[in-house]
């Protein structure tokens, strides 16, 4: 029998400002994978090892540069992935994927957290798996190990989370390479290896009451970043007085964002940080400027700005006069020769969702 | 005319784990200052050079060391800056101030948090300034420079805070040595300074909504640790691994504890922290064995476990099972050769205040 489903994945902005590899927000900007299984039209996925044919819509961010091919794409392996640990080879029989992307690629944003998410819920749906999204947090956990993407595309709306501290045991099955677990790229042999489940909630996490008065500005520089680039010219310590000034921000920032009306007073000050951002000016032209020139004194209604992740992408949040807002800063990355597009963006409140279609020939 | 008025302040228990100089949470054990002004007996005030008679209950905590003078002790040489500030050199003619300190000093549940908030307060009431709580704070962080303690004593209730950055002029203006603007001890002459009045917002703070189910157990070693001794055991750098460790449960914790009900499996590992507690141990026989073994698991009703300020206070959070989890962590402190009192305590909701009093002769 034919099955069909959507599955949607909001966007992401991690950190916020202090809360560097803690704090995330999922962004009502969502990957959508079209899902139809039809064992009566097999056929048209024997090109593909694990018959599974997918397609990217021409719309799409990365359109002609990301792989098309179910062991090489990385949505479609890390579903391979979850469908591996419990012993399933490949996807059913007649498995069509029709993915549309409007999440930029490398900009800081979350889309390699989306496609990891987006990942697991195809291998549990296609699989019939029945896996909690608590528990399919710990798959995304076994691939990517920073929790601030994945747990708000995978929960939504604004999330605060850590890693528990693994047993020794859990640790031992933790480091089996992820190349052995994940299929190979460039249509590597199924080995027929089972990967051992994940440990049970690797991750936990809160959900703060965002206040829905406060949207989010991406202003995205039309250039990539990679996070392994981006987390490289981070320091390797820090001192006792740049820890503190995080932690001070981090746990007031976390309430001061749910409070109304939205105090720019607080949150403004409460958006610094001395972990990343200092360090990343120098990959980001402009970044600096920015930082120091785009404040709720010089910008009506602005209430923080950050860099969205790992960057490029800035994150301002505001209540009014977002259009100015965003051409400040635009203004400034065109004087240090970027390009920008803008989005202004709603919060996701739900996070990664499946929808059953009807299914119609 | 005569004035009568009681000033009460709350002990309070800072950091909670991750929190290191950010978290604060006053406690339902009160410094009471018992004030009355009366100009007709300003002969009992007259051995003192800023008119004040301070006395000390007999079964206040430090009853026999805590010094009476009004230029060394410091409530009063707190009380005086805040007047001389202000241009008013000395307490009003006939100020008596009978002093009953529950909290037990030099243990990590800020006794000198208590007197530097006690002391502005008296300081804003005798000289009848009518400063908020919120422009008191400043005075507050003029002489501590931890909001930690400080904010939770004022404010009440469980509070994050942070330190703004000051701006070059303020800096400045904060610089003078405060041997200079407080009151020399020891009889030191009036020099006549009027010292300048601290920034306007030095502190800010959010208050989160504690769950009144979760009580404080407070197992109370009888030895004194000084928070400059315990806070010279601190390394000068973390790694980024430490620094994420702390942010990461920080953000969950403060959330954690408005949650109904508790969660012990959130709150337990979120209360974890690599920034203070590990270094401390040394100081603190039997501390390593404490936090190590009294876990949710051993204990019903706990939820979580850390050091009270710089210790050597164990703070323990708890539902039910008060008097089986103090006996446990003081039978381990015992094999340890300490010996320990311990209370039981509720949150202080409202902070600091001031009671007026009916005149009686």
């Amino acid at each position: 029998m034919a099955r069909s489903f959507v599955i949607k994945v909001p966007a992401s902005s991690a950190n916020i400002g202090p809360g560097y590899d803690v704090l995330g927000v999922g962004l009502a900007l969502f990957l959508e994978l079209q899902v139809r299984i039809d064992s009566l039209h097999a056929s048209e996925t024997n090109n593909d090892a694990n018959n599974c044919k997918l397609t990217y819509s021409e719309t799409s961010e990365g359109y002609g540069s990301v792989p098309l091919k179910s062991d090489s794409n990385l949505i479609t392996r890390t579903a391979l992935y979850v469908l591996r640990c419990n012993n399933i080879r490949k996807f059913p029989l007649g498995t069509k994927i029709h993915i549309h992307n409007p999440i930029p690629l490398g900009r800081g944003l979350g889309s390699s957290g989306a496609a990891v998410v987006a990942g697991v819920l195809l291998g549990n749906e296609v699989g019939q798996l029945g896996f909690s999204k608590q528990r399919m947090l710990d798959f995304c956990l076994m691939i990517e190990r920073h929790p601030d993407n994945i747990t708000a595309a995978m929960m939504g709306s604004f999330c605060g989370s850590f890693l528990r501290e693994l047993t020794p045991q859990e640790v031992e099955r933790r480091e089996i390479p992820l190349a052995e677990v994940l299929p190979e790229p460039s249509g590597g042999e199924d080995t027929g290896l089972v990967p051992p489940l994940p440990p049970t909630d690797i991750g936990r996490h809160v959900k703060y009451n965002w206040n829905p008065k406060i949207k989010c500005i991406a202003i995205i520089p039309q250039f990539e970043l990679s996070t392994a680039d981006s987390r490289s010219v981070l320091p390797k310590a820090y001192t006792t007085q740049d820890v503190v000034f995080n932690l001070q921000r981090l746990a007031v920032l976390t309430m001061a964002l749910t409070q109304d009306p939205p105090n720019a007073d607080l949150i403004y000050p409460a958006m610094q940080d001395r972990v990343h951002q200092p360090y990343r000016k120098i990959l980001i032209p402009g970044l600096n400027e920015i930082l120091q020139s785009v404040t709720p004194t010089t910008q009506r209604g602005l209430l923080g700005i950050c860099l969205s992740g790992a960057g490029p992408t800035i994150l301002a949040l505001a209540t009014e006069n977002f259009d100015d807002i965003a051409h400040e800063i635009i203004n400034t990355f065109s004087k240090n020769n970027v390009n920008c597009d803008w989005k202004l963006l709603d919060i996701a409140q739900d996070g990664a969702i499946v929808e059953q279609l009807p299914i119609s020939e």
